[in-house]
C-alpha cells in the first residue's frame, strides 16, 4: 500500500508572493525527489477552471453571495474528486494555490458570510479533508496597497478596499494562530531570498519526516 | 403593505405535461386578474441560465454528485434573490416549473444522494422559504416510456433509465403524501382536456382564496 502524499496550501493576500513561493516549494520538493503536483484553487480541472470563468467574469446581474460560495464549493468538490484525491492516492504531493482557507478569509472575513455556513459547506464537501499544511505568506496589507498610496491619496474606494484586505489578513492570522501545528505563518516582508529559503527549508523538513 | 404572491411550483416525470399545465395555469391565474410571473429551474435568471449550461453541456470530464448539487443550488440561490422573492414581494405569483422537490427526487431518489444533504443544502439557500403549493403531475413512468416498449425490447440501459425515473416518481408520491396540504397530486393518465380542467379549478380556487 503506497504512502498516499501530503497536501499542502499556499494562502495569502494579493501581492505576497504566492505564485513564486508555490513554485520554489515544488522546485525544493522535486530536489527531495518527491512527486509533485501545482494546482489551484477556483479551478484545477476543466469543469472546475469553467466555474472560475463563471465567478470570475464580469456581468450585470450582481452575483448573489450565497450563489458565490455555492459556486466556490462546487469548484471545490470537482477539484477535490477528480483531481486532488486520486494524486494524493497515487503517492504525489499536490501543492494548491488557495483552498478553503480563501473561502473563510475572503467571502467570511472580507465579505461577512457567516463562518458556521462556510464550515458547513466544507464539511458537506470535504467531509474530514483539510490541508496537511498550509503555508500563509503574511505580510502588512499597505505594502501591497504601496503603489496606490505612492500615487497619493486612498480614494474611499480604495480605502474600502483596505479595510477588506485587513479583516482578511486578520482572519488569515486567527485562523493560523488556532492550530499552530498545522500552518506555517511565514513573514513575506522580508527580502525574496529569505522568504524562499524559509519556504525550501520547510519543504525540504517534510520530505524528510516524510521519509522517516 | 402589499400582500406578497403565492409561489406555485409544477412538478414531475418526464412526459407528464407540466410545460403545458403550467400555461394553463398562467392563464386561470390572468382570467382571474392574477399578476403572474412564469420561470423554471434551473435557470430563471442569465447568470442562472449559464449554470445550468454548465449542468446540461455533455464533457469528457465527469461531473462529481457534490458538483452537481452544488451547482443545482447555486443557480436556486441566484434565481430565488434576483427573481422568486422579488417578484413575489411585489405581489405577483410566481409559477417555477421544477424547484427543490426535483433535487429530493432526482439527485435524492433518482441518484441517491443522501436527503440529508439535499435538506442541508435547502435550509443553506432557502432558509424557511417553500413552494406555498405543489402541482405533482403524476403519471406511471411506463406510460412515458410507451413509445421505447413500442419499439421492442428495453436494453438494459432503457431498463436503467425505468428503475431510475419509478424511484424519482415514487420520491414525489412519497413527498405529496406527507404533506397534502400543500402538495395536489393531479392524475396525469387521464385526457389533457381533465387535467387542464383540474389545474384550472386549482387555480382559480387559490385566486378566490387570496381575494379573501
Amino acid at each position: 500500500m503506497m504512502e498516499p502524499g501530503l497536501f499542502i496550501t499556499f494562502e495569502g493576500t494579493e501581492g505576497v508572493g504566492k505564485s513564486t513561493q508555490i513554485q520554489v516549494a515544488a522546485r525544493a520538493l522535486e530536489d527531495a525527489g518527491v512527486p509533485v503536483r501545482v494546482t489551484r484553487e477556483p479551478g484545477g480541472t476543466p469543469m472546475a477552471e469553467a466555474i472560475r470563468e463563471l465567478l470570475l467574469s464580469p456581468r450585470d446581474e450582481p452575483v448573489h453571495e450565497t450563489t458565490e460560495l455555492l459556486l466556490m464549493f462546487a469548484a471545490r468538490a470537482q477539484h477535490l474528486e477528480t483531481l486532488i484525491r486520486p494524486t494524493l492516492a497515487r503517492g504525489e504531493w499536490v501543492l494548491c494555490d488557495r483552498f478553503t482557507d480563501a473561502t473563510f478569509a475572503y467571502q467570511g472575513g472580507g465579505r461577512g458570510v457567516a463562518e458556521s455556513r462556510i464550515a458547513q459547506l466544507e464539511t458537506l464537501v470535504q467531509g474530514e479533508f483539510r490541508p496537511d499544511h498550509v503555508v500563509l505568506l503574511d505580510a502588512p496589507v499597505d505594502i501591497g496597497m504601496a503603489r496606490a498610496r505612492h500615487r497619493g491619496e486612498l480614494d474611499r474606494f480604495e480605502q474600502e478596499k483596505l479595510d477588506f484586505f485587513q479583516r482578511i489578513r486578520q482572519c488569515y492570522r486567527d485562523r493560523a494562530g488556532r492550530d499552530p501545528g498545522r500552518y506555517n505563518l511565514v513573514d513575506a516582508t522580508r527580502p525574496l531570498a529569505e522568504v524562499s529559503g524559509e519556504v525550501s527549508g520547510l519543504m525540504q523538513a517534510l520530505a524528510a519526516s516524510s521519509r522517516r
